[in-house]
Parts: C-alpha cells; sequence; structure tokens
C-alpha cells in the first residue's frame, strides 16, 4: 500500500448548451491535483485546501468529502492528509469542485487500492459535489472519464462517452467575475412549457448525433440552450456581446460553461479557436468586462494518478 | 411528363418512447400508396379517399392537401385525380395520415415532374400533417426517408437520418380501439417541471447515442417516455400491462406509438420478437382486448414510386 498519492483531474465544460446537467466535456490544460498522505489516527485533515477562499473543514471540501467517501466505502479506518492545488478558478464555471472531488476520490482510491471502479468513483464524487451544487454529474464524469459524456441518469449512474470530431476544440473565456453555482441555480425556471422541453430534447439529441457522427456542422446547431443561458443572461455582463463576437467569427456555437461566469464556444480548428477568442475579448472589454481566453484541445484521458 | 403515378410510402412510429414529437422510425411491411393522374381542368378530385370514414374533400384529406401544396410550389395549373389506398390503419398511432401525406407530395412531385428535393417535399407533407395533427415531423420524415429520424427543427426544417443498430426489430401491436391523435394530443401536459424535462432530454439523447454507437442495451435503457405516456396510459386499456409483458420477455423497450393505441416494442431479433408479440396479445387478452400484432423490419427505403 503506498503511503502518499497525488491525483489529477481536468476541469470540464458542464451544461454544455442545451445539455443542461446531462453533457459534459472534459477540457485539457488546467486541473486540480490533490494529494493524500496516511495519518496515524483516523482523522481527516486539509494540510492546504488549494486556495484561501476554501473550507478547511474537511465536511466542506470536495477534495476531501469525496477522499472520505471512498476511504468510507473502501471500509478503511485510517485517516488521511490532504493537500489541494488548484489549477482551475473558483466559481468559474469550469468545474473545479468537480475536478478537486474526482481528484480526491481517486488518490483515496490509489492510496487505499481499493479499485472500487469508475460507477462508484463517480458516486463518489457526486457525493462531494453535491454538497457545493447539486446532484449532478456532468462536470465529474468527464473529469474522471475523460471527453464528452452523456450522463442519462444519476440515480442510478448511467454515463455514455461519446466519440469526439477529432477537429473539435474549444475556447474558454472566463470574464474576471465569480458566480456562485448556487446563485446560478437559483435563476432557473423550475417548469418549462412541453414545447420548450421538446426543443431543448431534440437539441441535446443533435448535439449527441453530431459527436456521434463527426459533424461538426450538426453539433454546432444543437448547440442552443434555451432554458438556462436565457435565465443567467442578466448575471453575466458581456456575454450576450461574446456570443455574438464568437458566432461572427465562425464559431460552431457558443454558450454559458457550466454555471458560469466562463462561457465557451466550439470551433473546428486551432486557429479558428485563437480568432474567436481574440474577438470575443474585444467583445467583452468593450461591455467594460475583463477577461482571459485560452484555446483548448479536449481531454481525454480524464483523471490520472501522479 | 408521365400521366399517371403511384407513390407508396411506409408507415412509422412517432414519438419513439421520449423523443414526442422529435423521434421516428420507419417500418416496413404496410404503407399507404396514391395515385395521382393528371385532370384537364384546375380541380384536385379525391376519386377513392382510401376509407370510407376518411374525407372526400381534398382540403381535408392529407394525401390530397400535400399533392396540392407541391403543385402549387411547381407553380402548375393544371389538377389531379386521386386514390388512395390505406394499407394503415386510421387512427392507430401507425404513422397512416403521414404515410398518405408523403405519399401524395411525392406522387405529385413525379407527376409533375419538378424534383423539388426532400426538404420541400417534408414542408409540403408537414402542411398535411398539421391539418389533422399538429406541425411535427416525426412520422412525415421517416415516412419519407426511411430509417430512424431525429427532427432537430420544423421551423426551419432539420433532420437527422441515424444509423439504426443492424439487429433492430419492431413489434407493433394494435388493440382494437381509434385514438384520434387530436384526442391524444389533448392530454399532453402543457409544461414540465424542470427536472422531468431534463430527464426526458437525457433519455431521448441516450437513444440517440444508442443508434448511432450500435448499442441496443443503451437504445433500450433510453426508451423512457416520462412525458406523453403516463400522460395517455388511462386512454389505452391493456397497455401497462402489455408492456410490462413486453419487457419480461425480452424487449428492449416498449411505449406508445405515436399518439396510440398502438403499442411498439423494441426487440434485438425476429424470435425475440415473436415471443415479445405473443406475450404482449396474451395480456391484452387478458385485460379484454382484442389486438393484433407484427414483427416488423425497419424500412429503410422510405417513399418510392411505384
Amino acid at each position: 500500500m503506498p503511503y502518499r498519492v497525488t491525483a489529477y483531474a481536468p476541469g470540464s465544460v458542464g451544461n454544455v448548451g442545451p445539455g443542461l446537467d446531462i453533457l459534459g466535456l472534459a477540457v485539457s490544460g488546467a486541473g486540480d491535483e490533490v494529494t493524500l498522505e496516511w495519518r496515524d489516527d483516523a482523522a481527516i485533515v486539509i494540510a492546504d485546501a488549494g486556495h484561501p477562499e476554501l473550507p478547511s473543514d474537511p465536511s466542506q471540501h470536495t477534495a476531501a468529502i469525496a477522499a472520505a467517501a471512498v476511504l468510507r466505502r473502501a471500509r478503511v479506518a485510517r485517516g488521511v492528509t490532504l493537500w489541494a492545488r488548484k489549477g482551475l478558478p473558483l466559481s468559474g464555471g469550469q468545474g473545479g469542485s468537480a475536478a478537486s472531488a474526482v481528484a480526491g476520490a481517486l488518490a483515496a482510491d490509489q492510496l487505499a487500492q481499493t479499485n472500487l471502479g469508475a460507477a462508484m468513483l463517480l458516486e463518489c464524487a457526486l457525493e462531494a459535489e453535491s454538497t457545493v451544487s447539486g446532484r449532478h454529474a456532468d462536470n465529474v464524469a468527464p473529469s474522471l472519464l475523460g471527453g464528452l459524456i452523456l450522463v442519462r441518469s444519476t440515480a442510478p449512474i448511467d454515463v455514455i462517452r461519446l466519440p469526439v470530431p477529432a477537429a473539435l476544440r474549444v475556447v474558454l473565456v472566463h470574464p474576471d467575475q465569480q458566480l456562485r453555482t448556487r446563485d446560478a441555480r437559483d435563476v432557473l425556471p423550475r417548469a418549462v412549457s412541453r414545447d420548450l422541453a421538446l426543443a431543448q430534447a431534440a437539441n441535446i439529441a443533435a448535439m449527441v448525433a453530431g459527436a456521434c457522427l463527426d459533424d461538426l456542422a450538426l453539433l454546432g446547431r444543437g448547440l442552443d440552450d434555451q432554458i438556462a443561458e436565457p435565465a443567467r443572461v442578466h448575471l453575466l455582463p458581456g456575454f450576450l456581446e461574446a456570443k455574438a463576437a464568437a458566432r461572427e467569427a465562425g464559431a460552431l456555437g457558443c454558450s454559458i460553461s457550466g454555471a458560469g461566469p466562463t462561457v465557451f464556444a466550439l470551433v473546428d480548428s486551432v486557429a479558428g479557436g485563437e480568432l474567436v477568442a481574440e474577438r470575443m475579448l474585444a467583445a467583452y472589454a468593450k461591455a467594460g468586462v475583463r477577461a482571459v481566453a485560452r484555446v483548448a484541445a479536449v481531454d481525454f484521458e480524464g483523471a490520472t494518478v501522479r
């Protein structure tokens, strides 16, 4: 049994367009890292929460909650000390809480050599994610498994890894703003008209078909969120302008990443992505919002032990 | 220019499970046939409506409405005489009104040699379908194009032909009952909770992924309609018992075909289909409902000129 394990989990775009709570995409280039070390007592102790604003109470930190859930399932009575290294912004809409949870779960699984398997690790990460943003798996699942994930159900867990068109790239634009997931969820409508529900379902189904059939244009046509996006626009100054700029610069589509404030655009090349990023930043600047952008590939590996 | 044309269009399962209005499957073995012949005047005249209960008023018969829509778009001033031959039951939930519309549109297109193309023919058939059951394309699109069709949008028309797993077969069970599409639509909820909308979207997306990835088990797990089916159960005596029997006999899934009363089950072999059909008929019989069943292949050809 190892003495210390470090695991990494990538960030992700949750709520991919119309896929509110059900479609998530792992994104390379930034993620969270969690190190666990056995203790002599039974406590879970956070030595480094990863960020001054993150709780050092292990019952409130997603990495610690997920690690504890794994150790409990593994019937391990021994405690661990935890160090988190945040590569993802807090309340950024890039799946940071999920990545920490996944890295915590995977590190604990490796430390205790329990091999719980993907479904159980997902369950443990979901337990953690639920404490900060509700029981939805569209960030934890891609963060663990990599790629583009359809979450058919969370009870029982049923996630499907979809093919990803090779040319697909993701532009992430992060305005200088924090938006708590809970606040962004509170504005969601509790009910929708049947017509709206069907239109949204048709669009998510089209995105799935576009991914499976390697049809980027179809993926783009389906990227049209009529439920969450309209409800959140007022929380996100500059978003509509940036979205218009993205479409104009040739993006396949553009929407809010997770609960925001990060915005993503899907593009079909790195060069196209750079143009889209530039135009989106210009639109944010014009709206008086500072922002940073990057063009990323899809992360196909998911969480790994380092 | 030909003097007379006959076109055939297959029946279809609309509302495939959670795919209310957006997923349809063309089914082989039964369909409607429409013959058109030029007239010397400008009238559209129905010589044979195809069934005593079908209207002989050309503004009320889907085949005639669709044919007239094609001729109008083709700027043809000449009229036609129309003979319909119904292979599909009336108000059966097997896409009969759509098949007649599609056959009428295709026959007119061939008669006038206009080659309007699939999108325009769909639009003409939709115009006809709208008069009897609302503007939805989940029957007309598979009836015209064949196969499994995702309707992303009807305005503008955007339909996607999905791959179909080779082993897929369809059991159609038709209880001795008529159910007008309009009546079956009136019971649908006008609004649904966000959670329900998302669950339905996840299931339809899973069905699409299952079809694209040749994963029949996934296709079956997604076949779970939580919006239309619960609302219509009370209109369909024996359905719940037949569905339970289908699942028990190994069907991938079972739901209402279109607006009913026909019920369909998806299976992974002809032999499996025969067992499922037998058990479903027994369940209907036990519930005091007479019914007939057949096991069909997917119709990949769609509408054809004969």
